[in-house]
């Protein structure tokens, strides 16, 4: 249990059942023989190998049981799953048949054919949940149009905002994920199938029917130009994961920063009781999200070492994309469901949110002071007024609104309305929702 | 001088003097006041500000001379340039019309909005040479589309293929890069201007109208909801970045392989003497590939952890990007300049190549006998034959072609001829030009 | 199955079940339990809970049966498994005793402390492989320490060193990293026992005696100011794992480059076939060392990320540790179990290094002949007549003695004899078998 | 101006000066000739070069002016600067002198031990800083042995500290970074003569002699076993930078938190300004310790990567040190020189504090609470008691010390007192003071 992904200790909190299936070794096997099968089919139907030793291998590739533990063994033996699968496979079928499986393919063909019908599956579930999550903070963020409350920059109460303004600024980048994601699908989902040396030689010519035909038998693009040493586009999707785990990182920064004892503004998710302080309420779905970006960021750049193989197909690197890619899958996996839950049990303090806008005798409109005097006076002077009323506010405490030049005829009281100075929030939010 | 990309020692070699001039220091202010000027521009003509004062500030904004040091020193204090940048533009202008200067702006639009100029260029620049390489390539392909020679998998010798089909390998992905950075431009190229909590309340409503016209004016995409605290984009073009890095560090990995002592089959660029032993040609520019590469695949990270910024607006997570964006910027400038090095200058040693194809009395012509065989008998069969006779040829010399069962009626000769078993080598050439 | 550390596919290669053991779900509750159990004791014995208590405590923490799935729950929801943990516990109690366990402690205490155990196994286990491992190469440092072989640098033939040399620079660093491990324990293999905020509030004052006394029931150092938010230790350690990994990696690195089909000079393992390829013999488990190392590389940075925890305890940024140090301790294990068995096995091929060393008509030993050139003349001199010696057989063929100056009165055989110029390898060895 | 680091806009902030000068071109240069130099001495005292030669060389090594672009276009020829810098030395000496500098080394060997005087500068600089620092925080310690403040775990306020604990914590680290660097001194401060190969074949069996002489000469230790191909010192110094790195991120973690304005309970440092929020104080060089240790922590990893060079040199994988050393030094000599400035700053906020550990009807005592109930009945009845207590006061307002039952004959008044809760808070600041 190297990995808190699937230990039992730590997956309902970390892990993903979803995910974890995809990247079982049951799913490894299933997607591998059934890359074997459809090659058998196609073969068949193109006049490679007999038909009905295609349609043998083809039917069994579904029902086949292979030992996990025999594959194993051969791994440690040849560095891959496909020779010990294919033997495994090939005993379990009439000896004739047997003999056409697996017929002009290679070993990383097979594992990395079988890899991507798993991240289509991959890419499907995690589209669906983006989808949801976005959803639900659309509910939010439609919710909190209005809802004013401080923003922070630099961890400092600046100006007003809305809820529902931050919202939306943590949801458009998981509908850019989404368009990204259909951009480079169709870089991904392709099919291996290229041979030994990458010239699909023992296919006698028919190399590029037979990928055309695999191609469209397993709903995936064809690959004209072999990508055995091209790991690009793995590396692009295990970006585009890391992405996806960033943005829920930067919401779960957020929502930690927003449930602190000293502002509880925004509460999501159950906080996780304390056996000792029994008045705690920490943040466990937020942090996993933060945790879960960072592992994904430290993991990211084992792809780009991944691309650095040698010449036509290399032991060495390629292997560090099955280290790297599950783990990725997993968080982002386990994050938007984290985060999906916080979407939806996301509430609001008014009260707090108030008591933020009003801190420091309301020293947070300090900025729409010197813009509402920038009216009346060149800009630096009007800057000059307020910072010497922001500082009698700091020395001898009262209000800004008292501390302004009054005689300048501005009514402070609206000026200084939180609710009054949230400038474009309420059109993020509507720019949003406009995208979904 | 703390990067071998500028310092004088190693520039030449690692880096690369247009992608300097747009990350140095002079670009970078010049840019920021291209941007102030734009916005005062388009904020006079949206009647936000003074005619005349837009005019003068967009008139001098082109002229302005700042000094660094004076800047640098503002960094210090308020960790981001543009206060110091305004204070010594305004000092340049008439008071009357300094005082609306960077109106309704915060810092970081400004730093995000002439960064994002600079990069604009510098897509423009990668792309350009990205062609000029695919190009190189392509003549490269097409000269040794025919061009026999031995893959090796794993560092062994395999089977036959074509230094066509290598080099389509090679380029292929570079092609897609390109579409890759065409898809993404549009959400890299955005303006940043939301005021300092993402609302833009000092433009008092007309936030949506001033990002629209400055977006004409500045020739970027408009930004509806602010991007201050999403670093999506940045994230994702870091990660392109290092894609270009690891795709060429992959032909670097192959160059200096080929280019072994005992490999010699490929030559590209001017080997690299050594002091003390003449008889060497070290492969420096191959070499530098794959440094830069590494470089790259490290600092990637640093994006991911760049997008855990606090709240509205983060000092300490964003300011990651200024360390890690030029690197990759200037790695994929310098590996892209290097490689049309190589490219052009890459040449074939036909005879260390065939040396490679009759290695071992012809053995890696063994999966062609075994799908010969294949023809003739069930495969297990087959490669069982091939098996004793690659034993035979290991164990008592002579070739394979003699090894091999003369009684199955096969002329071995034509059979085991390299150039007759390089499969799709050309049509992946093909495949490849009909990309470009 | 997320880690092919774990995953039956991939264990065989990548995974080592002595290091899964300690890493394994039963371990880590174990150990937590024995940490539960020994802080009673210790409580028990300073009078700060009841000894009967103390005693129950103690004697059922080592036969307690917990369920994990139970406490993955309690993790979901308190970001720790202490918490469910000690009310499994409890309930298996009486309840007099129960009210007692856990006295004083927090949830990261046990965590911590319970993984320290875990670690202190660790190191012996490595430090034992290692041991083993230098013992391995020492023997075949002694046995090829003549074994004259050409050197490479930047990937051409040098000039001649031996085997002898080349595996004194692989082990060497491996007799440090037994040196740092030994230096970095204390500071690793410490107890956290600080309490909820880090002050043993709740241990009234005798928190410094509880410290100390558990440190001597566990076997582990005291730690006087706590480390509940200082994680340079685990950063520390996981640093030299990966260093460890890294290592064994550059190994890989040579045993894969001194195994390609062109050079084919050292073996070792067996080779892995391929099912297509009879003449293949891929260097699988070479391969396996530069992966594990890659993976290790890439994890590190994770570490780092953990030290950024925020205030007393932190749940975001401490968490990345449970996914980066297994990961790099299970690499660490299968790296050297791997490496044991290649340096067992390693065996050198005479023929082939004697072809490299002859290889270009000699050409490699033009620096000792400009060296013993330049005993008659000017180095540049030297340099010169070499330099056009070499051009000579570049161009003519033939060998480098033919080439050189004959005039000079030098007997080129003897000066340009391999064997007679290996300088101080045999030193370099006996420096290396010096140290163990 | 790749980097921040030394960027003129941003290197107040993200740079050092001293550290800068230790990296920069004239430093290389200068340290490469006096490694020359020294070089040539012992040789000359040797007998391997003419006394002459060796006192003219060594005699000239000092004020030799060479050109960095000279020496920069050689190294894009060579890979490294060594070729060109010899040439140029060369140039400005006697002939028949020139004819014995760099005689028997490679040009590894001059560019590594160059490194290593400038980073044995660096120890010294650095470990100058920690003490520094260290002093700084102890003072600090000492002053607030006693200022008690709220813990936070898990951004909750938990119970009671002091802010001489929370120092202590910081600093302790740093005390143990002291004594990690003086164990890795040995191994990271030693000299590189292996020649070409790494046998220094052309010393002629005076290798171990002039290696002794040459580590005496430059006051470094001797290295017996080369390194050129062990870069395990490199990577092991680097790992350590980060860690400084990295505990200096987590202080600037917590006084960006403290600095809240929120929270307020100590500044340090002097807040930069916004130029339109006037009330702000942005934790400007807190936020440059974080962004520091983020992207040292992000550059490790290169150094890993850069420990995979084949064979016994190598001319990709070596110079990834390049990059990455310089800037994990920058940032740790950044870093330390901007925390030492905060610590000497560092000042509480005695009301921010009061008003914390009185938030909430004083709820962070509720741990308290239910321990002191815990001596007069079974503690999960006492913690249920308590629980019930805190939902009074959450639900119903009041103090904890009203809701809770007053019929146990506890007086809560001290028992509450915050003060009076600090636990072990003041032994931790005497177990650090003791360190030093």
């Amino acid at each position: 249990m190297f990995s808190p992904f699937d230990d039992p200790l730590t997956a309902p909190l970390y892990g993903d059942a979803e995910v974890a299936a995809l990247f079982g070794t049951e799913a490894a096997i299933a997607a591998m023989l059934r890359v074997e099968g459809a090659l058998a089919k196609v073969e068949g139907a193109l006049g490679i190998i007999p038909s009905e030793s295609a349609a043998a291998i083809a039917g069994a590739a579904g029902a086949a049981k292979l030992d996990p533990a025999a594959i194993g063994l051969g791994v440690a033996e040849a560095g891959v799953p496909v020779p010990a699968l294919v033997a495994g496979f090939r005993a379990a079928l009439p000896k004739e048949h047997g003999a056409w499986l697996h017929w002009g393919a290679t070993s990383q063909d097979i594992v990395d054919t079988g890899l991507v019908l798993r991240l289509r599956d991959l890419c499907d579930l995690l589209d669906a949940r983006l989808a949801s999550l976005v959803a639900a903070f659309a509910e939010q963020a439609k919710l909190h149009r209005d809802t004013v409350m401080a923003a922070r920059t630099r961890n400092q109460i600046a100006t007003p905002t809305t809820l529902g303004a931050k919202i939306a600024v943590w949801a458009a980048p998981l509908v850019t994920h989404r368009e990204r994601l259909a951009a480079l699908r169709p870089r991904l989902l392709r099919v291996s199938l290229a041979g030994a040396s990458g010239t699909n030689a023992a296919l006698a010519g028919k190399g590029p029917e037979v990928m055309r035909a695999l191609a469209g038998e397993l709903g995936l693009e064809p690959a004209e130009v072999p990508w055995h040493a091209d790991r690009s586009g793995m590396a692009e999707f295990g970006g585009w994961l890391a992405l996806v785990s960033g943005s829920l990182g930067k919401i779960g920064t957020d929502l930690i920063l927003l449930g602190q004892s000293e502002v509880g503004e925004v509460q999501a998710g159950t906080g996780g009781g304390s056996s000792t302080m029994p008045q705690k309420s920490n943040p466990v779905s937020a942090e996993a999200l933060v945790t879960l970006a960072r592992v994904s960021g430290t993991q990211v750049g084992g792809l780009y070492a991944a691309m650095l193989g040698a010449q036509e197909r290399d032991g060495a690197a390629w292997p560090v994309e099955w280290f790297v890619l599950p783990a990725l899958a997993a968080a982002a996996g386990a994050g938007l469901r984290t985060a999906t839950g916080l979407a939806g049990s996301l509430r609001a303090n008014p009260e707090r949110m108030a008591k933020a806008l009003m801190a420091d005798g309301g020293l947070m409109m300090a900025e729409a002071a010197t813009f509402a005097l920038a009216e009346r006076m060149p800009r630096p002077e009007a800057a000059a007024l307020v910072k010497q009323a922001v500082k009698r506010v700091r020395d001898q405490g009262g209000t800004l609104a008292e501390a302004l030049p009054a005689a300048e005829g501005i009514d402070w009281r609206p000026t200084l309305d939180p609710a009054g100075q949230t400038g474009d929030a309420g059109a993020i939010v509507d720019a949003f929702l406009a995208r979904i």
